[in-house]
């Protein structure tokens, strides 16, 4: 189903892989709602996914872009402008860990991977605003979004550096709003989404067990990658122009709960304690 | 211009007063936004006001309810049922503080005064919501939305005691979030916008160099009723279906501000500082 | 052992039943610390409680007060400053749900009982510092701390209207402290504490499997009532002079926790799920 | 005045620079409670500052350390051990910014110097951290805190990147709270300090006016170095020992203040509009 809600838009859209991806799930509703957007990821992650074919059903290129790298980010917006003139809307979606991926823990965790975590999960959101906002690429109250986890809040077993990742991502996304929305009206959000069952969500440790966890604390049950493009597009939209440097919980409730009877029951059965529901 | 966002989507509106109102502004947008809905407020403030021809613009009448009374309550989902079946939406636009009006300071408050104040402005939020369960009023993935202020998190000089029913209304969102979440898929936020000069607003001792600061502390500016309409419409639709339990900040970024070049340049200017841009 | 960290301080502590209360190993620990004060309780719990016990222990009288009612209050701050002059500190550990005691569910809850929630576990704090504050009952730099739970923040199923109640005591706390600060450097504090397992704790559903789930997701495990004693000393203490307006927790990490081995590992059995540590 | 409330105590203080500096008060506050522990700098921090004075008041020396280096927080720890054996309490107080140095704003910032504030100002927390650990330097239940900033959550006008390092800090503590909670009982926090009129206080923009401002809205008015120390010392004693991956706000109630009447009425000055008070 289509609103036309992005009818007229256009936006750049990072880090979608494969059909698991929240940023594919983003680029097919973006282009169903109407918008124009060129798709980038970094030359290795479009040799291991598959990022050109949903190009070609959302009608357009995948420009080669490692977020990380200033030159290339210019390059990218360059030929977004070129194409587009300016953008409206641009989708953060990079995290990487070389200590998740190496299983080294946060207490012995390699610092130089340390750097590199935040330099791509984070730090590449800063470029990217900067880049952005150099080029005076962004219309006014365009809408700039990462996406986010609530273990930027709360500590999770094996989630190790990333936390530490997303929590810098949220105060980026804070700083830069300030700056840029005084400027240019352009607002900077972060969406925190219920653990995923995406490419990089099935890295993370135990995440059968967390995500069970999760469905039965949440009131609503975890929000699937499509459920969190939809919710994206809105902040995308001429709809929620005056929300910026925010935080906001895309999970089903989990980040307000406390516990649930699901979840209780459930671990009960661990001990053998029956509730009385 | 509309999106066709709510097509086909049956509501009610609490809350219309006049052109000014923030639930005005959302009847308005609904209605172009292709939803059917009820309007209702008190007897007292259909007098006062001039909802009757917001009714007729949108092609729709006006119920007379007491949102503090369960009967009314009964008879007006009576009567919203009987013409839509069930709903899909609602919007609780409620306040009032017979201590701010009477101006009994916090600390010399009449606490027959501050159950009234809870009374309208928080529980009359739990009993709309147990009357629509009650009387299994709501599609599932419903959605109901209460406009806060960011006053239930930090305290304003003269807010006086609405700052206390502001945060047991975003308390009852989530108690009540969870529950009506996990039986039937709805629901429930809070929204908590800028300060707006409605009639209600204008109430708030000093609102005028508060909205000032707060314009200014704002990298986007206070919100209007218009945007905050336009955010509730997100809210109710079919986009945003897995956030729950959550309070929203709809207000130019002024929730994530420390401080502001703009207001500390201000505030400078009371001190004789001058401040280096 | 003790560090006279009170000595020479007054003050009055509501709410100590029995030897498992909050409130009775404060008074245990403010006495160790060389403090004077009055216990209170309502003469029900003097009854039902051994409160008298407490007091010959501490040297002191127990007088009886019903903290919703502003002439008991009156009497007992008279009856305080009779003995002591101007107080230093005051505890509030009141807690009570007729809708819980009733096993009234959260979806169709008593109204009449709701307010007497409200009244009894957070007006009555306002009530306790409206008195001392018009009887001119504290010391400049004085210090009022109330308990609370992390159900304020997050819903947990069972806990029912007193998850609105403490919502609504924490916001007493920052709309009092406030005025409380600004006018006479009184701070107002609320300490969140981990579940336990006092005669008023052992009445939430599900109680058990609960405080074994965050003994396991707490890195330091649950705090005890003891703990939690030691932690009111310090708030007491002339030591945290700047600290007001806040909600404090003291719940062995629980509340930055998303999910911890130990809880994962204990969760996955009733999965049959093996984790790798 | 002295509770010896450390008494027995060991520990390692970093980052007293001179008189003003909180590390400095926190030095001369543990003395006073009891507390042995060794004064930590980098060298050129010590031969800028007094810090030798500092020593020869509290009986002990400075050991000359960088702690972005982990071969120079291996040997003060080892150094310590032989001193001391096991440690109760370590004081990180450290940050700086070379793009606040150089005056780069935010959106035209060094990546390099940002990664050199990151990793003086938070990632140097986990470094002593990880080398306490590795060497079991602590005792159970020690105590760990490091100085942060409400930036950490609301953006401050040239702050610039000193906020996203103040997030990552807190991050930090809550992710090396749950590992180092769980294995070794050792409690890590952070203290979100009023701004202070410090060595390096002085040089974050316009921070007369913003003290000015911060004052007045705060109803306890901002906190000093010294009330900061008496809080570092209940952080420090075995009476909050189940405090732990908290941020704790020691601002005189700044962060939970939304509008003062002092403040507005300042404000006001500059608008001329009078308030009633």
């Amino acid at each position: 189903m289509s609103y036309n809600l992005l009818k007229g838009k256009k936006g750049i859209i990072f880090g979608a892989l494969n059909d698991m991806s929240i940023a594919w799930k983003v680029a097919e509703r973006s282009y169903e709602e109407g918008a124009e957007f060129i798709l980038t990821n970094t030359p290795v992650s479009m040799r291991l996914g598959s990022v050109d074919e949903l190009a070609k059903k959302c009608n357009t290129e995948v420009v080669a872009a490692d977020a990380t790298k200033d030159s290339d980010l210019e390059n990218l917006i360059k030929i977004a402008m070129e194409k587009y003139g300016k953008l409206d809307f641009v989708l953060h979606s990079i995290g990487m860990s070389p200590n998740v991926r190496k299983k080294l823990p946060y207490d012995q965790l390699s610092y130089d991977y340390y750097h590199k975590t935040l330099d791509i999960s984070a730090l590449s959101f800063h470029k990217v605003i900067s880049q952005l906002k150099k080029h005076k690429a962004m219309n006014d109250w365009g809408s700039i979004v990462a996406l986010s986890y609530v273990a930027a809040q709360r500590t999770l077993y094996g989630y190790n550096d990333m936390a530490d990742a997303k929590s810098l991502l949220e105060s980026i996304a804070r700083s830069f709003g300030y700056i840029y929305g005084r400027e240019s009206r352009v607002r900077i959000n972060t969406i925190s989404q219920s653990p995923t069952m995406t490419t990089a969500g099935s890295g993370v440790k135990g995440i059968d067990g967390l995500m069970d966890f999760t469905e039965r604390m949440s009131p609503l049950g975890n929000a699937t990658a499509l459920e969190c493009a939809d919710y994206c597009i809105t902040m995308f939209s001429d709809l929620t122009k005056k929300v910026t440097m925010q935080n906001l919980f895309h999970d089903g409730g989990f980040s307000s709960m406390g516990m649930s009877l699901r979840a209780m029951t459930q671990y009960n059965k661990s001990l053998d304690i029956e509730i009385d529901e």
